[in-house]
């Protein structure tokens, strides 16, 4: 089996990456080959045993998406794009860079397909900002898709642009809608959202972090590695159980920051949770405010997509993954 | 005012010229200049004492969008594109005059606007192919755009664009989901919906129907008139009181074959109706059992929007506008 994994140097990317270098199959295929594109030459894991190749590329550029899909790739990740706050900062680049791009690659399947018999599972990763405000406290799996800026606009075009290309059997596609993604590993951003991550994993090193808004707050979470086991049970559902609205919210865990940080006491104790110091950041509070608190996922439950329960559940895969096992 | 009117050689795209040149006027404003565009030439109505121009241009290839908004038209009305079934067996010209096309148009409104202050009003006509079965009894406005065709899906993804661009204020656009046009003037043709239109037309000029459905089938109508309506309503319209949110599902009226037959009958009578041929086609009854049958429009009526409440008006409002009078 070829893998093609796009956007393959992202934090998403490169722990997919991982675990299908650790997994060597999905499902019950082996993999033959595995191709990693971005922008930025993707970093090849040391030792990994599949052949692996890179490439470079911008996928919005005339021709890349075309040499992408050549290889005839079994399973493609559509991970690619500029980011939320990018994509409002730039439009043009945002609509080039998310909208182009998708519909780029996806024209080059259709055309590949024209060629020969070829069809491939197609996962992409949407996201919850296809939703804007004002929303129910949960947001069901039939509820409207209005977004607020320009990125969950380009997502809500991708996921119709997907739906549709499957129903016409050009590919198989599969739209995820991830959670938040607590926590982030790496150093603190200034995205609006970093503070989620910030605030458990600074002080789980021993370090100070900033939390901007009140503990009340309410937010959608899961992590990186219930993202990378959402993106495997993509690739390998059975799309006959999904039928024509390829586009699923996500199973997660709807929380407080208040819970969080109890979360981080009872893992870290009071030590931990005493490194939050509060400055309250009204542009922020603001920004939140307009955010899905949570979701009732219950398609992608019954589907078999699985997230943490709780936030102790959380902190306890970062410790596992990132530090290994050390606090 | 200065009013360009895109797909204006349509049905609608004429009667609605046809209202404008009557009222002169759009709310408060006089109209000094009207602009006909569409694929083929549009007619020039005789005796106009407005000033017209006509276009005969394809807004999918490049550089047409950008000469029509060139003159800075103050209102576009945006009812351009190929209908549901053309869209459906040709994949690549739905995608590029229905997305494209409506694409390229907005993308020429920015860049007119980056080079001198401009935001005009924008109407886009919608449909409710945004929609996609199975759903319930009655759409409510925040049920979710999962298109099974393309039209739908091209017109979904259209409605995000106008959203998006409007929200960034390159625009003030407004979409509008049009119910199913019935008393459609004209011939009979082989439109999947034409029965709606055909059983009441042609027997109200002496002529047979066919009616391949049986008189349970439930749908969304509209009558021209109020289809023109709509438009005017939209284009004057204080935005501020429909927010963020700017694709509306218009009202309409649900109404079974049944009740169009006995509206045919109290207004035309016994031998009227009796024109109509019950010949089932068990492909039309599959097509049409998939559309859906009711909205609650509640939105729309809020912000002043009317239809027809009975097919008695419908009927009438046809004898009116396309009989003389006569029957």
């Amino acid at each position: 089996m070829h893998i093609l994994i796009i956007g393959a140097a992202g934090m998403i990317g490169r722990k997919l990456t991982h675990r299908i270098l650790a997994d060597r199959r999905v499902s019950d295929r082996e993999i033959t080959r595995l191709t990693l594109a971005d922008v930025v030459d993707p970093a090849v894991p040391p030792g990994a045993a599949t052949a692996i190749e890179t490439r470079a590329a911008d996928l919005s550029l005339p021709g890349v998406a075309e040499s992408l899909v050549a290889a005839r790739p079994d399973l493609i990740f559509h991970l690619a794009g500029i980011v939320s706050g990018e994509a409002e900062a730039n439009f043009a680049k945002g609509y080039r860079v998310n909208l182009d791009g998708t519909h780029l690659l996806f024209e080059a399947i259709r055309a590949e397909a024209a060629r020969a018999p070829y069809r491939p599972r197609l996962v992409f990763t949407s996201s919850i900002a296809v939703f804007g405000a004002p929303f129910p406290a949960r947001i069901g799996d039939e509820f409207f898709t209005t977004p607020l800026t320009s990125y969950g606009t380009q997502k809500a075009i991708g996921e119709l642009l997907l739906a549709d290309y499957s129903r016409r059997g050009f590919f198989d596609g599969l739209g995820i809608r991830l959670p938040t993604i607590c926590i982030r590993p790496g150093k603190p951003n200034a995205a609006a959202s970093g503070f989620f991550s910030n605030i458990l994993r600074e002080p789980l090193i021993g370090r100070e972090a900033v939390l901007p808004v009140s503990e009340s707050v309410r937010h959608w979470f899961a992590s990186p590695r219930a993202a990378i086991g959402f993106l495997i049970h993509a690739a390998t559902l059975d799309l006959g159980r999904v039928g024509p609205r390829r586009n699923l919210n996500l199973p997660g865990l709807s929380a407080t920051v208040g819970e969080e940080i109890e979360a981080l006491r009872r893992v870290a104790g009071d030590k931990a949770a005493s490194l939050i110091r509060r400055e309250a950041d009204p542009v922020i509070e603001r920004i939140v405010s307009g955010w899905a608190t949570d979701f009732d996922a219950r398609r992608a439950l019954a589907l078999g997509f699985r997230a943490e329960t709780s936030f102790d559940e959380i902190i306890r895969a970062h410790i596992e993954d990132e530090l290994g096992e050390n606090i």
